[in-house]
């Protein structure tokens, strides 16, 4: 049997590395959707990262939570394009059961109030992660 | 008696905005101290910074993280120039009482295996957290 780049690896060797990265949570990640449309500074636009990434963490339940935990909390970013696209991407996000969060900007600084800046999705398992914002590049 | 821009206020209305402010979580933040020497991409930074803030909060107790939480969760993020740096800062929060995180990154891409990326102190009041990064600047 072939896996893992191409070196043997019998099969029940693979079944143990697919448990174990099932209960250790390695396949688990969030996703954040950060627009760069809009101009925000490095600064401004990490801040609004983290911002949806707490946001999300708060709407998923404890087992999804602490399985990323462990998994080391793996996170990718996402260049988004415009409102539409992470309100879009949000919806689809509710319509498959996976907790999210779309960030609003207060408007102190750099862009008007109310600006969204950001949507976060996850933690959950990362193929369906990826069946939402699969399309995306990272930033 | 002057306050606000200089506009009077009379002193009543002044106590009675302090108190809102100490109840509501207004004067809370945390700070995200990140490294700009090793040459992060943006996404990259971005997620370091998510990393971090999360880390710090679940160090903080229930009503630091409630109160910051009701005062819109603010975050600002600041330029950070080395992992000694980090380091120095991290203890100064430690001796000062505040939760703090430092985050290594894992090294898959980007970076060596355990640097040091970012440094997240708070949420905490914002006075308190001023007397340890007060001399960093914005990113």
């Amino acid at each position: 049997m072939k896996g893992f780049g191409g070196k043997y690896v019998p099969p029940r060797a693979m079944i143990a590395v697919t448990l174990a990265i099932a209960v250790l949570g390695w396949a688990m990640k969030q996703a954040i959707v950060v627009r760069t449309d809009v101009g925000m500074g490095t600064g401004k636009l990490a801040a609004q990262v983290a911002h949806a990434s707490l946001s999300a963490v708060e709407q998923a339940d404890s087992r999804r939570r602490d399985q990323w935990k462990r998994g080391g909390q793996k996170k990718v970013v996402l260049d988004g394009e415009s409102e539409r696209q992470l309100h879009e991407l949000a919806t689809i996000a509710d319509q498959n059961g996976l907790p999210n969060a779309i960030i609003r900007d207060a408007g102190h600084t750099q862009l008007e109030p109310g600006t969204v800046t950001a949507l976060a999705i996850g933690p959950a398992a990362e193929d369906a992660i990826d069946r939402v914002t699969g399309e995306l590049s990272l930033l």
